[in-house]
């Protein structure tokens, strides 16, 4: 079972526009020509913070129109919000707060043998790096640059650096980049 | 003959640190691993800011030691600055300022039929990219993030975006992104 931050970026490394929009992203191309299918399959349970989750509600289930469209995960969905937000019905939606660690846990025994999947943003992500408990970085690079924005993971990762896995051609849209985190070794005695 | 901008970028979008190092880049491979000699011997003609022409005097002709490296390409490279600096003995060194169109013109001359090199900043590559002058871009993407510093392109590429050409893994520290860049087309009469 891994951790594994899947997400997608521009070329200059915004997951979002300052407002939040991923507007850019789907004129890029189609998901179901990516790697996601494969991906999905091997998740056992997901963790998103609550800008992503309001996201979700507003562009994926629209949650505001007369016909909104179910919540598209089958998996425990792990919300990190501290404010109180709406359940989608039908939906296994687990909303907690506080440190990553516990709630890592939880994750663990909800994934089985599956995979963790961290939908973002980039700074809940980055507080699972800092707990030594992310394990892999997937990102779908999108063939534009945004110049500004919300960014993939506002870390300093170079001692010990990612492990470069695999880069691929998606499309002359996307590339993929998939990656290894490296655990910090203890000092020696 | 086309006009590229080569360079290394973090995962996140930066070329350099705030304060201009790149020291981070060092570790993460041999640039003889990297496809960069074979394209350098395409190159007939560079450009590059003062930033980037300084941070070379320093770190690669070592000018302020007793025994400096020489100037490391042969081909003329074009060095935009306000500022008076120093050239460096037995190098092609023209320094320029001002718009970039009449000096791709030049650049364009003195490359012959080879390519030219926009070695950067990203800001003076964002000046070449608004006149319609940049043909590619080849980011080698060092297995690091900075969470900050020198942005790699500051400039919005959206419509239309880039056109993935290659996507390929040079090491564990390096992928290698090649793309095309799509001109804008003028509005139908």
């Amino acid at each position: 079972m891994k951790t594994q931050y899947y997400t997608a970026s521009s070329l200059d490394g915004f997951i979002a526009t300052t407002d939040d929009s991923l507007e850019w992203l789907f004129p890029l191309g189609d998901v179901n020509q990516t790697g996601y299918t494969a991906f999905v399959a091997q998740v056992g349970a997901l963790a998103m913070g609550a800008t992503t989750y309001r996201w979700m509600l507003r562009h994926v289930v629209k949650v505001d129109t007369s016909t909104p469209s179910p919540w598209p995960y089958e998996q425990p969905t792990y919300v990190f919000s501290h404010r109180s937000l709406p359940p989608v019905t039908g939906a296994d939606i687990r909303f907690v707060r506080g440190d990553v660690a516990p709630v890592h846990e939880e994750l663990c025994a909800a994934a089985g043998n599956r995979n963790i999947w961290l939908v973002g943003g980039g700074d809940l992500v980055g507080q699972f790096y800092d707990a030594g408990l992310l394990d892999e970085i997937i990102v779908q690079v999108g063939s534009v640059t945004l110049g500004s924005g919300k960014p993939l993971l506002p870390r300093v990762i170079l001692h010990p650096e990612l492990s470069l896995l695999q880069a691929r051609a998606l499309s002359s849209g996307f590339a993929e980049l998939h990656y290894a985190v490296n655990k910090v070794q203890p000092e020696a005695g």
